[in-house]
C-alpha cells in the first residue's frame, strides 16, 4: 500500500494484497449465495442515454470509443460524435443502472422476486483521493419484484449485509437506516416543499456541521431559522430500537407521508434490532444525497473509521426499472469493496498468511527425478494441497531458501535409503522440523493448507 | 443463448448461464491455485503507449476519456487529444500486455519465478461474429523469470492447462504445440528470410487451405514454388510423440535455429506425451500469427468444434518484459473463457441443475412466524445449505408453485401438532415426497446442496 499507483486512482494489488481482496469477495459471495442470491454480471459499458436517464447529471463518466473511429474523426473523414449523444458508449459508474436495464431486457426470463448479487468493477473519473478511486469494485445485492415487493425485504437485505460484513475481518460496523418518506413527510409537515433541496443540505451534516447546514437550508431552500432548526432536530435523532418514533412524535409535526415513513422504518429497525442486535440503528440524518430512493435508505460506517465514509449503502426504489406500464420495485445495498480493502490494507486490519497458494515445494535432488516429483505433487493436489515442483536439482539450502523467499511453508525431499529405495521427507521450513512422509497420505495442518486471511492482532 | 445482446458483441448471461461460466472460472481458479499460481488483477485501462509498444498495430482498441473532457473539447475550451497520444487511456485488449507492465512496476515486490493467474474481461472493437465478442473474459497463466526461465516451464504450463481444461465439462480437446525457432530456422534453411511473413501466411492455412497459402507465400514473401511447397510440407507434420523430429530431418534442411527448436519442442512434447497422453500433439502448422513469441507456441482445439478456433493459446517470450538491462522471460497460456462458454451454452454441452443457489424455501403458514422461519433458515445456512424465507403467509400450493418456478428443490413447512407444538416438515417438490425434519440436522442430498454444472447427456 505504500506503493504509488502508476496511474492515479487505478490501484493494483500485490499478490498478498489481492488475497485479502479475494477473501473479501469470496466471503461476500458465500453469504449472498447462502441467502439465495443468484450471481450475474453485466457488461462494462452502457449507452450514455442509459447512464444519464436517472436524472443524475454525473459528468464524471468515462466515455468509450473505438480508436479507429477517433482516428477517422481526427483525419476529417468522419464527423465527431456529439459528446452527449445518447447512443455513445461509456463505462458504468455503478451496478444499479446496469442491473435495472438487465431486469427490463430479461424480465421474461427471470423469476420474481429476483434476488441477485453482482460484484464488478465500476469507473468514475473523479479526482482521486483517500478512499476514492477511479476504478473500484462494488458488491451489490438487490431484490426486485414485479409490480410489488414486500417491505419485509427492506429488513432482509440489511440482515444479509450485516451477516456478510460480520464475516469479514473488519471489526465493528453499524448500519444506519432512515426512510425517505419519513424525512420528506416531516419537511412538508413543517412547510418545506423542496424536500430534495433539504436532503441535499442534510446530507452535508457530517462534513460541515449543523451551523453550516442551518445556513444552507435558509439560503438554498428558503427555510426560516425555525424550520432549519426543526430539520436539524430531526436529523439529530438516532436510536438502536424503535424509540425514535416517540422522539419524532414529540416534535409535534404531522403529515401522512411522515406516518407512513415512521411505520416502515419502525418495522425495519424492530427486525434488525431483534435479529442483528448492535449492528443497526435508526439514524434520521441519513439522506443519501442525490440518489433517487423512495423509502428505506442505508449507510454503513466502520466503527473507528467513520471518516472513511459509508462502506455499504443503498435503499429502496419504488420503480428501480419499468417496462411499459410494468414497474419493478427494488431494494438493495452496495458494498464499496475497494474502499474497504484499501482501508483494511493501509491499517493492517487483515493479513494473508502467505502470498502464494503453494503449501508444498517439491525439491529436486537429481534433474531426472522431475517426472517422479510431479507424481508426488499430483498426489498432494488430489487431496487439495497446492504444490509446485522445482525445475532443476539444486543444493538443499538453495531450495529451502527459494521456498522461504516465496513464503511456501513446506519443502518435500525425495531421497534414497542405504538400499537405494526411495524415501520421502517433508520439512516445515519455519520450525525446521523434518520427518518421513508418504505422498499418498501426508497432509499439512489445516491452517497451512491454503493462505489464510485473518484479522491482524491489535 | 437465443436472446440477442442489446449491444452487439457484449454478451450478458442469464442466471443459469452465468452459473456455467462461474463453474468454469471456479474450476480454472482451483486448478491454477493447486499448481501454485497466485491470482492478480490489473486495471482495465492502459496508456495507448503501453498497449501499442509490442509493435502490434491493432487499431481495434477502445479509447477511454472523461466525458467532461470531451465536452470541453466540443465547446472549444480545450484542444482535442491526438488520437495516437501515447498517454491516452484505452481498455486492455489482452492480459499479457498489462501483466508485463505489472511485472516491471512491481519487480521489487515479486519473488521469481513468479507464477500468476489472471481472469478478467478484455475488450476489442472488432466486428462481432460467432465466437468473437467485443467484451470477453480471458483466463491466463504465466510463469515469469528474472533473467532466465527453465525450458521445463514450457511443459509445466501446458500440463496445468491440460488439467484445467480436463476438469471442465467440455469433452475432448487437443493442445497443438510448435516452436518458433524450429519454424524460423527451417524457413531460413530453405532460403526464406522474411520468417514473419511466412508465419503470417502459414497462419491462414486452416482458413484458406494449402493452395491459397502457396500462392500467398509466392506473392507476399517472394517464395519460389519449391520453397512454398517445402514450407507447406513442414506445416503438414503432426505427431503425438517426438517422431516429428525424424520427419523434419527427412526433409534435409539444416539450420542452427532449426536444431535448437527441434530439441526444445521434442522436450516439451515428450513430457506432455508422458504426463498427459492424448492431450497434446506436435503440430508444425501452428504459427500464432502476429504474436511476438520466441520459442514454444500453443493452440488448443475442442475436438468436434475445430471451426471454433483456438480456445487456449500462448507461448514463450524471451523477453516478456524488460527494465533497463534486466529481462523477464515468460511462458504462458490464455483461455478464451467467453468463447468457450458461448459454445458450451449454444451446444448445450453443460447445464446447471438449477438457476438459483437456494436449496430450501422456508414457507410461511402465518405472517407472524417470519422471524422463527428465519431461525430455521439460519440453522440450515450454518451447515452450508442455501435457504430463503417467504415474506408472507400463502397457501401451500402457491408457495410450492413459487419455489418450483424458481427451481428451488425443497420447501420447508412449519406446522403445529395436535398439542400445539411446532412440527417441521420438508418436501422435495420434484418427487412430492414429504417428511418430518429437524432444522438443526436435516441436510439435502449432496447433489442438491448447490447448483451443479455437469456435462449434458449426449
Amino acid at each position: 500500500m505504500s506503493r504509488k499507483a502508476s496511474l492515479s486512482g487505478f490501484h493494483e494489488w500485490l499478490p498478498a494484497e489481492r488475497l485479502v481482496e479475494q477473501h473479501v469477495l469470496d466471503t461476500l459471495r458465500r453469504t449472498f449465495e447462502l441467502h439465495g442470491f443468484a450471481g450475474i454480471e453485466t457488461r462494462a459499458v452502457e449507452t450514455l442515454g442509459q447512464l444519464l436517464r436517472k436524472g443524475e447529471v454525473d459528468k464524471e463518466v468515462y466515455a468509450v470509443s473505438r480508436l479507429a473511429e477517433d482516428e477517422e474523426v481526427a483525419a476529417g473523414r468522419r464527423d465527431p460524435k456529439d459528446p452527449a449523444d445518447p447512443k455513445r458508449l461509456a463505462l458504468h459508474f455503478d451496478l444499479t443502472v446496469p442491473f435495472a436495464r438487465y431486469v427490463v431486457e430479461n424480465a421474461g426470463h427471470l423469476a420474481f422476486p429476483f434476488r441477485r448479487y453482482q460484484m464488478q468493477k465500476v469507473w468514475r473519473g473523479e479526482r482521486p483521493q483517500e478512499g476514492r478511486a477511479r476504478e473500484f469494485t462494488q458488491a451489490d445485492i438487490d431484490v426486485v419484484g414485479d409490480g410489488a415487493l414486500s417491505p419485509r425485504y427492506d429488513a432482509d437485505v440489511a440482515l444479509v449485509m450485516a451477516e456478510a460484513l460480520g464475516a469479514l475481518p473488519i471489526g465493528d460496523f453499524l448500519i444506519r437506516v432512515n426512510n425517505r418518506k419519513l424525512a420528506e413527510g416531516f419537511y412538508r409537515g413543517i412547510g418545506l416543499e423542496d424536500t430534495a433541496g433539504v436532503l441535499r443540505s442534510i446530507d452535508k451534516l457530517e462534513k460541515v456541521g449543523p451551523e453550516e447546514v442551518a445556513r444552507l437550508l435558509q439560503e438554498e431552500v428558503g427555510a426560516s431559522p425555525e424550520q432549519a432548526a426543526q430539520a436539524l432536530t430531526l436529523a439529530d435523532i438516532r436510536t438502536s430500537d424503535t424509540s425514535f418514533v416517540e422522539r419524532v412524535r414529540a416534535l409535534g409535526v404531522t403529515h401522512e407521508l411522515l406516518e407512513e415513513g415512521l411505520t416502515e422504518l419502525a418495522d425495519v429497525v424492530a427486525t434488525l434490532h431483534r435479529r442483528a442486535p448492535g449492528r443497526a440503528v435508526a439514524d434520521l440524518s441519513i439522506a443519501r444525497g442525490l440518489d433517487y430512493y423512495t423509502g428505506t435508505v442505508y449507510e454503513t460506517v466502520l466503527v473507528g473509521h467513520e471518516q472513511l465514509g459509508s462502506i455499504c449503502s443503498g435503499g429502496r426504489y419504488d420503480a428501480l426499472a419499468s417496462k411499459g406500464n410494468r414497474v419493478f420495485p427494488g431494494v438493495g445495498l452496495s458494498i464499496g469493496v475497494t474502499r474497504l480493502v484499501m482501508r483494511m490494507l493501509s491499517q493492517q486490519m487483515a493479513v494473508a498468511s502467505r502470498s502464494v497458494p503453494t503449501a508444498v515445494y517439491v525439491a529436486l535432488t537429481a534433474d531426472e527425478d522431475w517426472s517422479e516429483a510431479q507424481d508426488v505433487a499430483a498426489l498432494l493436489r488430489e487431496r487439495g494441497i497446492p504444490a509446485e515442483v522445482a525445475v532443476s536439482a539444486e543444493k538443499f539450502g538453495k531450495q529451502i531458501k527459494y521456498a522461504d523467499r516465496r513464503g511456501i511453508p513446506f519443502v518435500w525431499f525425495m531421497g534414497r535409503d542405504d538400499a537405494g529405495a526411495r524415501v520421502h521427507e517433508v520439512k516445515d521450513i519455519r520450525s525446521g522440523e523434518q520427518h518421513g512422509a508418504d505422498p499418498a497420505d501426508w497432509t499439512p495442518p489445516a491452517e497451512d493448507l491454503l493462505p489464510q486471511v485473518a484479522r491482524a492482532q491489535d
